[in-house]
């Protein structure tokens, strides 16, 4: 089986053509939000590359699309190897994110299709929907519903940031489709992805084996004050809301310097009304908190829940704070992170165990498969963003690291 | 000349008709925001009330309006006592922030009229241009150009935040007055307003004879880190620009604990991008200081920009701050302040001295007349807000001070 070979010139280039679909010229990047006229573009490029490589394909009811090289018996569904990513983004992103490992797939069955073999069990390349979950939450969406997290009819009745339903949105653009959700069990996934973290750059290693992956504790924190002039109200006799969102974001960081290994994020912020003279009479905050181990992730969230209390007696104000997202660490399969370890020694290519900082599809589909990622370096970490840059040199050694996976798991 | 009254029932009813010009009946107050249509239907009803009087009317060229009772040689420049505030107002106001001043003012010359006498002094009621601030900056523009601080062009040049000249939409309301700016100086200067604070409303006290005003101090501080993947970017790698911000308003709490006397508030705030797992890239806040003494204004500012220059290199972040606004804190003149705690006395009314902590045209006005101010109580020291309120019993208590007042000065 190590007869294999990838076609980097053709990966590179299908990296380059989607990463043209839904570019903004004006803001830099290119913008491919879940279910958006972008977003079919880009499906129906990829699609278009699958059927190319004559893979069979298969679109379930929530737009999940599944492009299958089948076995040497012509079966398509049994013992299955998936690989896969997302192809939808956030607003001027970058090219790779989630494309990189969609491609790498495709060209993973490609060096079948070039060689003229058939794997020894079915290749499955998957293109999830709505990762980003930028129009319609909650992000990791396609996969979540795939590993069970969520029903059919969860998925379409949701209504995104825009009023649509997203069930509307997908038969419009032509992608609801026949197979039931979660048909496709696979029996291992991996994940091809840029690390979107500043590690592997900063340490010049060009592969990361990633062993685990963070839990995830988002909340929404809506404080209430009262509005009040700011030249004629004692300092004593305010309810400052905005005080009150400021103490919390640097508690936060003093807590993340007492437990090394939280990351804590306070990204979005509004006051009310937002007045250069008005005491703030409301504020909201997000509050993103993220550790690979979940104790403490909870210690963090119960610290962050006591000052909360601290803060109700202290300005008389009140609190409300709304779970958006909490997902446990996902610690990835131990045997697949060796394999993938061992066939980048076989490669000589320098690698590392490492933890993901980022939530991906593969920390869904571990809840029903053996899963595993392979991180290449992101340089700067920047992701999100028309700046997010990964060599192309690095780009085909990971793709030649899945490759060289998909050949040692299917050899055995 | 203790022979004259107050006609309170007009003056009321004046209040109410003023409040509902520009009334919001969605969100509640009145919006007569500087110079638009609502505004100039607020100066026509004041000058209609003001030639009901047969007051002499002068507006100069940048819309300040002056109506005139003469003295009884028919004199009405020389040696006057000017009574004024403003008409101008916030989104969604409260009726009385300004319009009491001015329309108070109004009734002490009804109660000259009524009687059918003259005063010993011209007698002129003034209605400033734009106190608020709010389309065109800076606020107490109107006393500030009249008291000399800003110059006729400078005034008409004002681009306000919606992109407009001031000139042109002075000459577009009509009130693009011939008479120069300065021109009418008087002797001495009194303001009546509500306190829009909470003191004499928490204390039970009907008048506030001020005696002194706050130094104001207001700057925009810009901070730009670097954006950054909440989940993957190491807290010691950050340059978080939304904490840098955080650590300002919890620093500007903790430097008005050891401060006695300083008002600090962060009113206003924006993050970008302002994304849940994005490190802010920037933060804009709006700091707003305030002191009755300047030294100690001085020390809080220095005290803030020590602090910046901490964060510069603490959180590797760069950091401009630009002065909105800087105004020294005014004393008002001793004698006239003393006039007013003998009217208040004199009419057995319950007072106290006090300083105020918002702006008013009293300030500027300072600059070229002795001038005083007095208070009535806001209920909650709520203003700026359809909320404002003040007794009717109270608001007509001021007005026999000022008439009181005006009185006692003019018998001198």
């Amino acid at each position: 089986m190590t007869t294999l070979s990838l076609d980097a010139a053709t990966l590179l280039q299908h990296i380059e053509a989607l990463g043209q679909i839904g570019a903004d010229a004006v803001h830099g990047g290119r913008s491919r939000i879940a279910l958006t006229d972008a977003e079919k573009l880009g499906r129906d490029q990829v699609v278009a590359w699958m059927t190319e490589l004559d893979l069979t394909i298969q679109i379930d009811e929530i737009g999940n699309i599944f492009g299958i090289l089948p076995d040497q018996e012509g079966n398509t569904q049994h013992n299955a190897l998936m690989m896969g990513s997302h192809i939808d983004s956030v607003y001027n992103a970058g090219a790779l994110d989630g494309c990189y490992g969609v491609l790498a797939g495709l060209a993973v069955t490609k060096a079948f299709r070039d060689q003229g073999i058939l794997p020894t069990r079915p290749i499955i390349v998957a293109a999830f929907t709505n990762e980003e979950g930028v129009r319609y939450q909650p992000d990791m969406m396609g996969s979540l519903a795939h590993a069970g997290g969520l029903s059919a009819l969860q998925v379409l009745n949701t209504i995104g940031t825009d009023g649509t339903r997203l069930g509307d949105e997908l038969a419009r653009i032509g992608y609801h489709g026949d197979m039931p959700l979660g048909t496709l069990k696979p029996s291992q996934y991996l994940e091809l992805h840029i690390e979107q973290g500043p590690i592997l750059d900063k340490e010049g290693i060009q592969i990361g084996a990633v062993a685990n992956l963070q839990g995830i504790s988002w909340q929404k924190i809506y404080i209430k004050g009262k509005a009040n002039h700011a030249g004629t109200t004692p300092m004593s006799m305010r309810h400052d809301a905005g005080y009150a969102a400021a103490s919390i974001i640097t508690f936060l960081r003093e807590h993340t310097q007492q437990s090394p290994g939280t990351l804590a994020t306070v990204g979005s912020i509004q006051f009310e009304p937002n007045a250069i003279n008005v005491i703030p009479r409301a504020a909201t905050i997000t509050v993103d908190l993220r550790n690979p181990d979940n104790k403490s992730l909870c210690t963090a969230e119960q610290a962050l829940a006591e000052h909360l209390d601290t803060l109700r007696q202290s300005e008389g104000v009140t609190i409300e704070s709304e779970v958006l997202a909490r997902f446990d660490p996902v610690i990835f399969d131990e045997q697949l992170v060796n394999v993938v370890e061992q066939a980048a020694n076989s490669l000589s290519i320098a690698h590392k165990r490492m933890t993901s900082g980022a939530g991906h599809d593969a920390q869904m589909i571990a809840r029903i498969a053996p899963s595993a990622m392979i991180f290449v370096p992101s340089k700067d970490g920047i992701s999100h963003n028309p700046r997010e840059f990964t060599k192309d040199e690095d780009l085909i050694q990971g793709a030649k690291v899945l490759l060289a996976t998909v050949e040692s798991l299917l050899s055995h």
